[in-house]
């Protein structure tokens, strides 16, 4: 992704609240939790939708700050506990903070941040507060459920398209969508253009995903120091899977059924690779992410805002679309 | 705790309203932990002290349901992550929560009961909510805290009266005090009857919790099936130990902490008890749980409400403080 000038303020204006309303100050090992994996940043991706969202539609950036200030330490939360349940030891070439902190204070300070998300949403303008809190709660739930289910298919034989696409609009998606309906909202838009820019996040979620999942098979991996075919090492339930398996025959499904036990790494990706040449699933999924993206767009179109007010979002969407890694 | 008419009714009420609105009919292994642990029960306490507060100060039951089941699905989400932090493989004679669906569901649960408390406020009359919600999220925050300073105690040995206090003031007393403000919000309580309501239950809640911790030392504990000096046997900083060793010469203190490391849990039982009646600790834990019954009862009285309508509240807190087990 390209960062440009004008999301590079976006985040300067969030990490600016984040420096003077986040963790600092609070030294015991509940907050240091939590500030370790704040500092390690990322994209922040979550509050520069809100942001941007809210600036498209002609609102206020420092009514803004509060949900952008929300979605980030919720999604950090969500980090620190998804790390314990995958017993991850490193996030961003960092230990996670249960390497560090230990699994009881990683679980503590996850719930803690949780808390201190609605904690900044009770900052909003009273106007907003009840339909934020609304929309940002029936998020949390769904990014829960997304977590159960993502957990449940690692020993579920039967998981199809609609089970996958699912889970990660629940996992993903819905809180990129929900971000940017927050936005929306402080910036009082109508409900209509509030249901347009949250299904523009959607969309562009899911095809963010999927496209993640394809860039792990067939993307230029060492440009970002990552292990080419990870998911297909750990036999990942991605689409790419899916329909490589639901695309063959029973002979087909026999091979591709035997390399997941394949031991030798190099081998196991080479062919699962080719599986998904063959069998159709890499056209099947680039098709599928073009169209996710495409849908997004036309959501992103029908807001009812002058179109040069959308150029920001558009340009950030093209970017997460035709990344090459 | 003996239960009244009154407080079976009142806790009838909560029973039916979780039965529509709790985890029924979600049959996915996420609400099946979240239902397995709320199904065990307990007495209900919290919900019941929401709701009592409400009738106290004349408001409606109804209106007090969504706070009564936001604080009791709060309350068991803190029982499902804390049996997680103390390897706990029992809760009220049946297995905890990650014994039976593992440990990341039981994170996950914690984690969706948490949302589920506010989505139950969010069914709240728009004229409470963002009071509700700020009580509510100001409370699940101390309480975080409170669990965070627990875990710390048990690698400190610099507790002092002070942290021990302020840590069951944030773990225990605080949600207690926070049900009954609930309870008061819905009632339209004046913001100064919500203050006493607060305090009653704050220092009920600490003379609770030091009874609690007396009766694990001095109780009849065979009764409620616990081995007696539970808290002894794991070197738990209670009050009665902190107080016994601040009030022992250099030779007894060196005598206690050598018990510590007592092999022989009778011996060790007996020994420190001894140590608890002669320092005087025992006799100093006494005085101080009655004193915070006594400040709880004034506030109970300062609230401006006909006394006749204080008498379940009043009737409760004697209960819990009578109690011999």
């Amino acid at each position: 992704m390209k960062v440009s000038d004008y999301y590079n303020n976006v985040t300067t204006n969030f990490e600016n609240e984040y420096s003077k309303n986040g963790f600092s100050g609070k030294d015991s090992e509940l907050y240091l939790a939590c500030k370790y994996i704040m500092d390690m940043k990322g994209k922040r991706i979550r509050p520069a939708l809100v942001m941007m969202a809210a600036e498209m539609f002609g609102g206020s950036l420092i009514e803004a700050l509060h949900p952008a200030m929300a979605v980030e330490v919720f999604h950090n939360s969500t980090l620190v506990h998804d790390d314990i349940m995958d017993a991850a030891d490193m996030r961003r070439g960092q230990l996670t903070v249960h390497k560090i902190y230990g699994i009881n204070t990683a679980i503590n300070s996850g719930n803690v941040m949780m808390s201190y998300a609605y904690k900044y949403l009770l900052k909003s303008d009273n106007k907003y507060f009840r339909n934020l809190v609304g929309v940002f709660n029936r998020t949390a739930i769904e990014v829960m459920e997304g977590q159960s289910m993502d957990m449940n298919f690692e020993t579920r034989l039967d998981v199809v398209e609609a089970d996958y696409l699912k889970m990660i609009e629940y996992k993903t998606s819905v809180l990129l969508a929900a971000s940017l309906q927050l936005g929306a909202i402080v910036a009082d838009a109508t409900e209509s253009d509030q249901q347009h820019i949250y299904n523009f996040g959607k969309n562009l979620g899911l095809a963010f995903q999927l496209k993640d999942d394809y860039l792990d098979a067939f993307g230029d991996m060492q440009k970002v120091g990552k292990q080419k075919g990870g998911d297909i090492i750990n036999n990942k339930k991605t689409l790419l899977l899916i329909k490589a398996i639901e695309f063959s025959d029973e002979i087909q499904k026999a091979e591709i059924i035997a390399l997941l036990n394949e031991k030798n790494q190099h081998i196991k990706v080479e062919r699962v690779l080719d599986f998904f040449e063959k069998s159709g699933s890499k056209k099947y999924t680039e098709n599928k992410i073009d169209s996710f993206f495409g849908i997004a767009i036309k959501h992103l179109y029908a807001c009812n805002v002058a179109h040069y007010k959308k150029e920001h979002l558009n340009k950030f969407a093209e970017d997460l679309h035709y990344r090459q890694f």
